[in-house]
């Protein structure tokens, strides 16, 4: 049997904003069991009558093929760019993170949040809430140290992402 | 007839990660005609069989009883926290804005960024693209800001939440 090589993909998706649109693109996915990793959507026109969405998913190079051409089908569906596939992008993510940390685990957490450009969005005595941008990557990095110093709760957006260079979409 | 009062909530809720369960969660909303301003998603326990979701909703005190007592049913989730009637929370999200400018407009576009402490993520000698974080408000208001300076492109998160204080959820 030919071993099949899975790729991760970020594809954004403009749609209508009209009732049910995410589900139905989400019931794309979950219908046919395809993954998703990531997702987050927003509107984006001035007019809010436009939103995007955002999805980073992992399969074959066939599944992949698959679900932008399922997407594309869809009737709200206005736009699917692989961004992956076209050339360079962009990808963010933000996370609140809390650590309950005292003594010197408090003032580790607040050393590495200055490695990591983190900004301190609340604090009590025995905690803090962190902002953090960056990669998944990098939140993932910034997450498991703050475990290692205390009880964590996290909030994370998922990922959004955007060509390089000056094409608009 | 009484007039209604329509607020508007953010709520977290953790889930166990199992296929379809976005979907779910999703279609409870599209299902019954309830409002989703935002929805962010991801993995937040460290053996990823943890997700959590947040949602921010508007409706009636009713409206908004009845969405959390649905949630609350959903045999995947574990938690269904109001984050806006429990007290102070903070919220956050990023986007990533590219902005087609050319000479005055360009150097316009930076002086904007600098004030709203955006990261240029891209430059091509026609275009810049931003990453700025902060409250939904703050990202409107920079996002009207470049449509004034030029072609705008937008991908955003949507909100994630956390609650002030040292509880951890």
């Amino acid at each position: 049997m030919q071993e099949q090589i899975i790729e991760r993909h970020t594809i954004a998706v403009l749609v209508d904003n009209e009732p049910g649109v995410l589900a139905r693109v989400i019931g794309l996915f979950s219908g046919r069991g395809y993954n998703i990793e990531s997702l987050t959507v927003s509107t984006v026109s001035e007019d809010k009558t436009v939103s995007r969405i955002s999805i980073v998913t992992s399969g074959t190079p066939m599944i992949i093929e698959q679900i932008k051409a399922q997407l594309d089908r869809l009737v709200p569906v206005s736009a699917v760019r692989d961004l992956t596939e076209e050339g360079e992008h962009i990808e963010r993510e933000v996370a609140l993170i809390k650590v309950a940390a005292e003594g010197p685990q408090r003032r580790e957490s607040l050393r590495i949040a200055d490695i990591f450009r983190a900004r301190v969005a609340d604090t009590t005595v025995g905690s803090f809430v962190f902002m953090v941008t960056g990669t998944q990557e990098k939140i993932d990095a910034f997450t498991e140290l703050m475990r290692a110093l205390g009880e964590v709760e996290v909030s994370r957006s998922g990922v959004v992402a955007i060509a390089r260079g000056s094409e608009v979409l």
